[in-house]
């Protein structure tokens, strides 16, 4: 299931530099007669490759035959209301296996504005997230920095937050929102009631961290 | 929901010591004329304290009253073969706030044997996370040390695994196995084929964690 990861898979003599060299050869024990499965992440096919020859820190790979083989996310996109990145990048592998296609992040009121958050450092957390799980596809992240501009830019959505309907155990494939740490403030629920296609809730007493119900409400549609 | 933590919570002159002392007037920026609603995780009480006297890095606290209001574990309970304890730990508050009642770590056969498991540190991760959550009971665990001992313990369970049955959305409360990084061996699959209630596989074609999967099972249950 698990593959490598080179933006160049798919030419025909492809170069394995130190990095990668020390992931193949050492960390997977790639013996040097071995087929290597390589994709791109950018169309949907395994590269399969044999070691040419190797030298001390690099290899040189030989193109051997191709497959379109996608295992993309699932349709899953949800509108996360900014909490601390570290949080963030710790819950994203879970997330991607979970086949999450989408993330918007979301400066809600009770976001904290200095929490900023790096893209190409998600990118390459999901990189390496999507070589030990196989998938083919990038999540796709973007960027709002108020409540108010996501909702005008959906087109229906769902909320998850206290006080409202139970959540089913089977939901649409549709955009979830949930709030940050803290919560929607006050204004923003009054504003969410009339907005939203639905407000769940969920059937305990426990209160859920932002990163939980992410990875919670992901986990309902695998 | 938040609360404060100490086990001897209930009497009625309760000293708050250096490190609580921070965490209540410092970190949680506590007035001293805020009641203050305490637990001590063994029984079921809230116990509502008043500051009774600050001092520089201590204070004593006097119980103004108590209320029954347990908020437990719903009753969720997995067998989750040992992976990395740093995982494990890192896993564990979401485990907590969606309720999981109860976890038996069982060293599978593809389980590292010097992966310690050691409850006491899961316990104050418990703890804390409780406090935030807002969990009245403390989940337990208990440690198998062969995947074989564990299943003879067992009055029925289900197994999630590769190649089963599609996991279905809504599934009855009842003890969940998930196997350690690298899944369970041949010889273990063929035992758990006769000896399990069910085997579930996940509806995708990506390659779960361990620690994802125990999370999205839990999810399953709120």
């Amino acid at each position: 299931m698990g593959f490598f990861y080179d933006k160049n898979a798919g030419i025909d003599s492809l170069k394995v530099d130190a990095q990668a060299f020390d992931y193949i050869y050492k960390v997977r024990r790639t013996s040097d007669d071995n087929l290597l499965e390589f994709r791109n992440l950018k169309d949907d096919n395994i590269y399969v490759y044999r070691t040419d020859y190797l030298e001390k820190k690099s290899a040189m790979l030989k193109l051997v035959g191709s497959e379109e083989k996608p295992t993309k996310g699932v349709g899953i996109s949800i509108g996360w209301c900014v909490v601390d990145p570290k949080i963030i990048e710790k819950t994203l592998p879970m997330l991607n296996e979970l086949g999450v296609t989408n993330i918007d992040f979301i400066y809600s009121q009770y976001s904290q504005r200095n929490f900023s958050i790096r893209t190409e450092r998600l990118e390459s957390i999901l990189i390496s997230s999507n070589q030990q799980c196989g998938r083919s596809d990038m999540m796709s992240f973007e960027i709002f920095d108020s409540l108010e501009k996501w909702v005008k830019a959906q087109n229906g959505f769902m909320v998850l937050d206290f006080g409202g309907e139970i959540l089913p155990k089977d939901i649409a494939k549709h955009k979830f929102l949930i709030g940050p740490e803290g919560g929607f403030s006050e204004e923003e629920r009054v504003a969410l009631a009339k907005q939203a296609d639905n407000i769940y809730a969920l059937d305990t007493k426990l209160v859920l961290k932002s990163e939980t119900a992410a990875v919670m409400i992901a986990g309902r549609y695998v």
